[in-house]
Formats: structure tokens, sequence, C-alpha cells
């Protein structure tokens, strides 16, 4: 068809889906809510379809969204959007392209079931909830192209992660060249052939919808996906993906917010590492952020990833700090400063490999999600063992074999079983930046680290009576001390390292 | 005798007096090298006695030395020297006071012993080494007010020193105001009563005499006595020390420089956590550097410590920087920044105090320790376990109860047995912050601290052979690995932590 006049096959049908849930929908037909509602229309067009733009207005009583659509091959053009409110919702769809043009529709969205919570988004300046209220406490992983892997190591990947705690996972859209990871992707984003005979005008569909298949499945499992549009790893220039011309790059970053955008459990991470990236400068990386704010109708999370030189995480396009960063000691100066979300998203992974930030003991990582919780952020989980076919977790997923999952899954049930709204350390005073953090006057909670102080003079209020737990971060034991405390009191401890004590609300005096 | 006309007895003796020896010494008499000659001179004066200046100047071929004597009490005025040259010098003593004025006389130095090395200087940049060419790989702890806890204590500190690897402590001039350390002083350094009874005009000589007498103690034991003129503890205005006029502070350090610069194991540290004495401003305290740089006539080791806000090190009268830092991974930078010799001399302490300065595990002690050394820069130890009688080493000596000294132990004797020159990180390259720190070609120090890689690869140099051996820090073992290595070599490691890891060239290729 390429290269003919235009001829266009107006197609006698429409196609409504509701993702997760793969059924096919009718007009008029039942949607749950924050789920995919997808409109496909078949069309045959002279020239390159990735070039033709359409868009649909979806709307509620008098809130409307306005959705970029995307071409996804095989003569099918699809617009996604994900309805935040139960009720009717009509639609329509325009374009340039006259048969695409003007399709109209309706649909009725059911009210959120229990699996379908919404997406996440920053709350109390410090924390993270779904749309429909519950609270999100980020506990991720990072595996950086698992899915680029193929059905058999991602179903094995998949498998890892139901039976683990992590509800967040760090995971790129392009394939990436770095040590223990040389292997090439089954498909690429671009037509055209490596090393560098690209057409960047026109894309793969099918690369991408093994990325949705991806995400479609972490959904199933409550996984956020914390997808990295772009990285630097290509060192041996396979591919040229990291260095593509900017107008590539938001030609990009339009189609891909395009197709991705409707889907709930999605989060933008701008880059990893991009001050690797050393052809971009700030105001390139300015542009695309405005770009993804104006792209996204439902503005997803958005964040970037530093190697050692930060972004200025002040900008308002920025949600959250997702920062790499080693010293877990020094993130209360970052909320401090920044008001915002903190994710250490990289800290270092367990692991044996020879690189310094891969081979911190299980030990060592459990301290660090420790030190970053009790100051009130979040950390995220690498790793990077050795293996005799280099499926290292941190790149490809596979199994996991250290020792801080489980001491991370017992983190995770004490953050569960703390205050919904998160804790966080006090503004000023002695606990400011030592691993106190609390929710006043109900919960409060000392992570203790490398020290062992035979006790603790605490200063809490006067008014109420509280019990004392002893939690052993690696042992995963919980000690309930006995008797109660209130106001200025001695707390006698074990003398040993990696405890944290909580001192919850028991009644008023 | 006071507020009668002047009236002078000259005396018709001369002591002259080599210290630590407790010899008196008749004039032409033989002195060691880098010992204390003392010059005293029996006189009573009208008005008051620290008034009346003196000075000495020593003579050695075209060397001389002008150092300013001090009133001692009991009629007493003394001159001290160090005398740093083997051979015959003369002496003449000057005052505006005519009956202290012209006695001259002469003495002959004889070469260093095998116990006098002379006084420690910076050398080759970031490290240290006597005046004899020794090196000195400060090894120091910290026990601020020992030498005010009566013979009976300090004489049990000096027998914990004795069997310690220490060779640096810590120590006030004036006493100290703090939890688990409220006994007053024996004596006090200024004549009067506290509180603020004081009069300041008048030196307490006792006070003075038994700070010497610890010192020579130390000398004794070959240890520096790293010599606090200023601290701000004394929140409860017990005494006042910290905040006298700055014409007294003035008139305590010429006076304090008089009688101690002649012993040649005095560290000049001008305070501890200076900037919590807020009263005195950065001009104050660089007026107070320049007293002593004009005072001092052999120029003793001269640093500040901190509390939250460091001085400014690149001032030229800091000869080292003698800092409180805890995060022992950033010193490089320090070094990197002043091209000085650093020295931690605060990064926490072992022990179980509840505050989190005071609490640290022995293995973490430990590893600030290696996390210093791996980085070309020296850490000092201190001991904070709570004690039924209120003794605790930082403060008032006694016994060592940790599990850290051993360890200490165990890496002084890695240090000793390692380059004499020290060992310095590359300047640039992987390693350059992470814990290599190299004497090229001979000597390749890695410390690997909380990680546990499979193996490294290193990159040697291809002219030489080298050996390996694994540290164990926490376990004090050293085992030599099989085979040798040369330019880029893998190295095979147990995979565990808290190992350092040593190549040694053994031959050329």
């Amino acid at each position: 068809m390429k290269n003919c006049r235009l001829f266009i096959t107006v197609l006698t049908f429409i196609w409504l889906s509701a993702y997760p849930f793969k059924e096919l929908c009718a007009e008029n037909q039942l949607v749950k809510q924050w789920a995919v509602f997808e409109v496909e229309m078949k069309a045959s067009i002279e020239g390159n379809p990735f070039d033709v733009e359409l868009f649909g207005t979806f709307q509620h009583e008098d809130t409307t969204f306005r959705c970029r659509g995307f071409y996804d091959g095989n003569n099918s053009f699809k617009v996604r959007f994900m309805p935040s409110l139960s009720g009717e919702w009509k639609f329509k769809i325009e374009s340039a392209n006259k048969n695409l043009n003007k399709r109209t529709g309706q649909f009725t969205c059911v009210p959120n079931s229990k699996k379908q919570h919404g997406i996440v988004q920053v709350r109390d300046t410090f924390h993270f909830g779904y749309s429909d209220g519950t609270p999100f406490f980020p506990i991720g992983t990072t595996s950086y192209v698992w899915n680029l892997q193929g059905d058999s190591l991602a179903q094995l990947t998949l498998n890892t992660l139901g039976t683990s705690p992590f509800n967040k996972i760090r995971m790129c859209v392009f394939p990436k060249d770095y040590d223990w990871n040389k292997n090439e992707p089954e498909t690429y984003p671009f037509q055209g052939n490596p090393p560098n005979q690209w057409d960047f005008s026109k894309f793969n569909p099918a690369y991408f919808q093994t990325l949705e298949k991806r995400i479609l499945q972490l959904h199933k499992l409550g996984i956020q996906a914390d997808l990295i549009l772009f990285h630097p790893y290509d060192f041996d220039e396979r591919w040229g993906f990291h260095e593509m011309e900017t107008s590539t790059d938001i030609r990009y970053l339009k189609y891909i917010v395009a197709r991705l955008s409707a889907y709930s459990n999605v989060w933008w991470s701008m880059a990893n590492e991009y001050d690797l990236m050393k052809a971009k400068t700030d105001s390139i990386w300015d542009e695309y952020f405005q770009v993804i704010q104006k792209e996204d109708p439902y503005h997803h999370l958005l964040s970037i990833h530093n190697g050692p030189k930060w972004y200025d995480h002040s900008k308002p396009w920025i949600s959250h700090l997702s920062i790499q960063h080693q010293n877990l000691k020094e993130v209360v100066d970052f909320r401090d400063k920044y008001q915002k979300p903190i994710i250490i998203d990289e800290c270092g992974y367990e692991g044996d490999i020879p690189w310094v930030w891969g081979n911190l003991t299980a030990q060592e990582l459990v301290h660090r999600f420790w030190l970053g919780y009790s100051r009130g952020c979040y950390v995220t989980h690498g790793e990077t063992y050795l293996d005799s076919l280099d499926i290292l977790w941190w790149s490809k997923g596979g199994k996991l074999h250290g020792e801080s999952v489980k001491r991370i899954e017992f983190l995770k049930e004490i953050i569960e079983n703390g205050p919904s709204e998160g804790i966080n350390p006090p503004t000023n005073g002695y606990w400011h930046k030592r691993g106190g953090s609390f929710k006043e006057p109900d919960y409060y909670l000392y992570y203790l680290g490398n020290t062992q102080p035979a006790y603790l003079v605490l200063e809490l209020p006067d008014k109420f009576t509280y019990s004392a737990e002893i939690i052993d971060t690696w042992e995963m034991t919980t000690t309930k001390l006995k008797g109660t405390y209130t106001g200025k009191c001695k707390v006698v401890l074990p003398g040993k390292d990696r405890l944290t004590l909580i001192m919850r609300r028991v009644k008023q005096n």
C-alpha cells in the first residue's frame, strides 16, 4: 500500500475494549473505573500511518479528557481512555484524516472494583495514595529489561514477583547493552535493523504490544510499572536509541504516552542516569517533561533518575524524587529542600558483582531500606548475584537469590501495620535526621541502625499512654515491652544493633 | 609580698633541667635532642609576677630560637627549650625586669636516642612523620579530661593506654561539664573560686604542673597529647572558661604555649566543637591561631575541631584537618579540597549511651576506621559504655570495655607493615573514592567494607608481579592467596564483607 494514492477503507465496526479484562466491548458496554477503554478504527491509508494524528474527547458531565490516539499497525488506529468517574461517558474521535474523524459513541463506567484502585498519586506532600484513597507505600525493585527477555523468562520473573513484596518495578522501554546484558531483544521499537538502519518515522507496534502485555501482567499482580523512557546503556552503539534527534525523541514520547497513559499502573521515569546522556541538555529534558505533561491527561507520576549529577527536582513537572543516592542518612535534607516524596530508586544492590554499586551484603541493603523509611522516604531494591547464564535479576529478572527480600517483606508488613498516612521525621529537634519518624500523636518509630543504646529517653505527649515494641529488623522478630509509657520516659533496650523501636498510642490519660 | 614596692631577690643559682628525665642540670650539661631544657630563675617581685615577660634566646651556630618564659609560682620563673640540633647551644635570658635579664649559659645537645624522635609534623602532604624521619601514623583515642581525675584514676588510664594501640589522645586543658562528667577538678587553672570568682590575671601553676605531669606520662608511652585549648562544655556555667574575654584568652594562650611548647609530644587543638562557642567569631579564632603561630617556636601541629559548622581549614595556620564527621566515604573530598592530612577526630564512639554519637557498635567503629584509612585518612577512637561510677573512657579514662580496640590494633599492624610513606587514593578513576589507596607501584590496598564481590578486576602495572593477601578486618586474619598477579588481572575473593585486599609487589617482570 505504500506510495500509492490516498485510499481509505472505512471500516464497518469499531472495537471497544476494556483492559485488563481483555474483553471486546460494544458501545454502551459497562467499563470498570480505571480500566482501559479502547476505541479501535481500521483504516488503510496512503503515506506513513504513524504521521496521522487523531484524538479522542471523552466527556462525563462537566469533565472532559482529550487523549491522543496512535497507529498500532495492521491498518488499526486506536484511542485509549481510562475513565476515572463512574457513570455515563460520551466520546468523539477527531482527526485531520476524514475517515478517522467524527466517530462518536458512549459507554457506562461502573464504580471501582476491589482490584482497581486508580492511579498512584502524591498525597500529604511526602507520600502516595491511589485515586480511591487506598495508601500506596512504594516497595520497589529493579529489573531493567525483564520485559525484553521473551515470554519464558518473563513468566519466571512474574512468578517471582507474584510471591515477592514488591509493588513497583523499574523497567526500560529501550533495550540495554551492559555487562551481563549483551543479548539482542526479540524485536525493536522502530522499523529497520541494527545498527543504525532505523526508520525513526515508523514505530514497530509489536515491540510496544509486548511492552503493554508486560504492563498488564504487572497490573494483575498489583505492581506499578516505573517505566524508564530513556537510558544511556548503549555504550557499544548497538542501537543508538539514547542519542536520537530531539524531534524523534518527542515523536516517541507522544507515541508512548498515547499508547500507555490509559494504563493505571504506569509511572513515567523520564530517564535512568539521565546525566550520562551527555548530548541532551537540561533544557531538552525540560521540553520532554512538558511534552509528557501536555500529552498525559491523567498526570501519572513523573520523575527522572540521576547518575552523579542531579536534575533540578524543584521543577513543577517533577512529582517525586527518584534518585540514585547511597547515603540514606541524608535523605531528610532532600525532603526538607524539595517538599516532595523521595524514592531512593538506587542505593546499591544486594549482590556479588565487582562493581561497588552491585555487591552490597543483604544486611547493608536491609539497613538502607530502614534508614530511608525511618526518615520518611522509600527505598528500592535490586539484586546482582552473578549467574552462570548471566541472568541477573537487576537486568533480566528470573529468580531472586538474596537474603534481603524477606526482610524487605517484613518491613512492608511493619509499614502497612503503621499509619495509613505514612510517617514523617519531625521538622526539628534531636530526631529530625536521626531515624525517628512519627505520625503524631499516635505512632513513633525509631530505627537505631548501627547503634546499640542501652536505653532511650523519649519525650512523648503527656496526654496519652503508649505501648512499646522492639523490631529486630534482621531477625524479623517483634517483641512487645512490658508496661506502658507516657511523657518524658526512659525505654530500656536490649543493647544490640539493627533494632527499631515503635511506640504506639494505646489510650488517653 | 603583694602590693609592696618592687623588690627583687637575685637568686644565686639557676636551675637547668632536661625533661622528661627529671634531672637537675648544671650549665654545660649534656641534654638529649628533643628533650626539654629548662632555665629556672628564682625572683620575688612586687606586683603580679604573671605580668612579668621574659624570653630566652637559644643559639646553635646560625640557628636561633626565641622562647617565652613564664612564672611557675613560688618565686620561680622558667624558660623552657627543646633543642632540635645536636651540638653546642648558647642561651641568653632577657626581660624588662632587670633581675631576670641578661642571664646567659650554654649546654651540649647529644643526638637523638631511640626514645626521642622529635615532634610530629606533616609530611608528603597527607601524612605525618617525626623530626628524625620516623613515620607517625595517628591511631588516636579520646579521653577529654582523664588528666583532671586525680592520680589514681589517671594511673589506671595510663596502664590502659600502655597496653593499647593508641599513639595520640585528645584531651582538654579546661575542666568539662557534661553528661556523666559532673565532678569538680581538684584544682583550677586560675586563682580564685567557682563560680565566677576568678582572678584571670593569675594562673594557678599547680593546675598546669599536673597537666605537664600527664603530658610527660604520655610521652613515656610514646603518645601524642592532642591538647584541646578551648571547649564549650560548661553549659551550666560552672566555671566560665569557655567565655572569657579575648584578652584573657590570649594571655592564657601565651602562658600555655610558653609552658608546653618545649614538650615534643604536644599538638595544639585550638578547640573542640569550636562552633558551639557562639561568642567567638571566626576572626577571633584567626587571631588566636596567629598568637600560637607567633609564640610556638617549633610549630607544633595546629588544628581545630568542629561541631555542625566547619572552620575554614584552608587557612595557612591549620596544619591538618581535625574534624568531626560521620560519613567516612566522603573523606577523599576533604583531601582533594584542602591538600592537608585528614584526621577524623570524631566519627562516633563505640558505646551504649542514648546519644547517637556515642552508641556505635564495635563493628561500625572498626568499619569507619578502615573506611578512613583506605581513603588516605586517619580515624580516632572513643568509647562510651555506661558505667555504674560514670567512668566513661571518652571523658574520664579508666578501662576500655569494647570490642573495637583489638581490631584497631590489628589495623595498626597492617598500617605499620605497609609503606612507610602512607598510602593515598588515586587522584581519579574507579578507586578514587571507593576505598582503594596505594603506594604505587609497590602496594595496593582495597577495603571492601559492606560489599561482598565474588572477584575484582584490577589494573596493576605490567612491569611487576604481585602477591595478594586477604585481610578479614573483623576476624583479624590474614590469608595469602595462591599464585601471583600482574597487569589487568582477576582476583577471586571469598564473597563476604569487611575484607581488605592487599596487593604487594614481589618482583619485576
